[in-house]
C-alpha cells in the first residue's frame, strides 16, 4: 500500500462516523475504522492520535478559517461584521461531505458522553480563535468574547439548519450561518 | 467507620483537587483521594462514580440554583434581570471553601485535556439549565440561549475575580458575577 493515499483522511472520517452511529462510539475500534476506510492502522495513526480525534479532524482548519476571515474583514467592519466575514470564509470550504456528515455526527455525539465533552471543548476552541482574532483587530475584551460566542452559536445553528435542509434546496452554509447570526444580533436588543 | 460521615463529600473534593494540583490528574488514584480525605474507597464511590466526577460535584446543584433563581424572578423581570437573579441565588450558596478552591481548580484544569473537556461540558450544562428556565418564563429561543450564554460567561468571570481577589476585601461572589454581567450587557451595544 502506497504511503501517500489521496483522500485517506476524508475516508477515515466518514468510516468512523458511520461506525460510531451504527454500533456506538465505545464499541468502535481503530482497526475497524481503518478496515472500513480501506487503509492500514498505521495510515490511521499518521492522521489521528486516536478515534476521538477523528471527530475534531476539521477543528484546527475551521479555527484558522474563522480567524482568517475575521482578520481580512475591512478595517471599518464592526465586531459582528468581522464575525460574519469569518463565518463566510469558513463556510466557503464546507462542501457536500460536510453537509452529509452533519446528522450522523449529531447522532454519534448524542449517544456518547465522551464525544459530548470533546464537542464542548471544540466549541470553546472555536470561540477562543475568533475572540483572539477580534482582539488583534483592536476589539476590547468583553465585546470580543461576546461576539465570538455569538459566532459559535451562529455557526452551530447554521450548520444544523444546512445539514437538515431539503437536499434540493441548498442555499449554502454561509446563508444559514449568517441568518442565524442576524437572529442573534436582533435578540441582543431584547435582553434587558 | 460509620456509614454516615458528615462532610465526607466536601473533604473528598478538597483532597482530590489538592492531589490533582500536586501530582497531576493522571497520576492521582481514587485510593489516594480517599486516603487523603480520611475515608474508605467505598465511601468515595457512594459520592462519585470516578475521579473526574469529583470536579463536577457541584454542577448539578449549581444548575438547580441558577434555574431556581431565574424561575423565582419577578414576572416583570427582563431576560437579563432573570439571569441576574439566578446568579444571585447560586452565589448565595458559595462559601469560603468554594472561593479557596478556585485557583487550585484552575491549575488542575489547565494541566489536563481530559479535565478541560469535562469543564467545557459543564459550561454547556449550565447554559442549558439557564436557557430552559428562561424558556419556561416565556422568553423566546434565540434570546433565551443568548441570555444563558451571557450568564455562564458572567458566572465564570465573576468566580475567577472573586477567587483571585484580596482575601481581606471580599465583596462576595454575587458582586463580581453581577458586575461581569453588567459589563457583558454594555458590550452587547458595541457589537454592530
Amino acid at each position: 500500500m502506497a504511503r501517500w493515499e489521496p483522500g485517506a483522511k476524508q475516508r477515515l472520517v466518514v468510516a468512523a462516523v458511520d461506525l460510531f452511529t451504527e454500533q456506538g462510539y465505545d464499541a468502535t475500534t481503530v482497526a475497524q475504522i481503518a478496515e472500513r476506510a480501506g487503509v492500514t492502522r498505521s495510515t490511521f495513526f499518521r492522521h489521528f492520535t486516536d478515534k476521538r480525534e477523528v471527530l475534531v479532524a476539521g477543528q484546527e482548519t475551521l479555527s484558522q478559517l474563522l480567524a482568517e476571515g475575521i482578520a481580512q474583514a475591512p478595517a471599518t467592519a464592526s465586531p459582528l461584521e468581522a464575525v460574519a466575514a469569518g463565518l463566510e470564509r469558513a463556510s466557503s470550504e464546507m462542501g457536500p461531505m460536510n453537509r452529509a456528515l452533519g446528522p450522523r455526527l449529531k447522532a454519534a455525539v448524542a449517544a456518547s458522553t465522551e464525544l459530548q465533552e470533546r464537542d464542548a471543548l471544540k466549541s470553546v476552541g472555536l470561540a477562543a480563535a475568533m475572540s483572539h482574532a477580534l482582539v488583534a483587530r483592536g476589539v476590547p475584551d468583553p465585546t470580543a468574547q461576546l461576539a465570538a460566542e455569538l459566532g459559535v452559536l451562529a455557526f452551530k445553528r447554521g450548520y444544523t439548519q444546512w445539514s437538515e435542509a431539503d437536499r434540493d434546496d441548498d442555499l449554502g452554509l454561509a446563508h444559514h450561518a449568517l441568518a442565524a447570526l442576524e437572529d442573534l444580533r436582533v435578540a441582543t436588543s431584547t435582553l434587558s
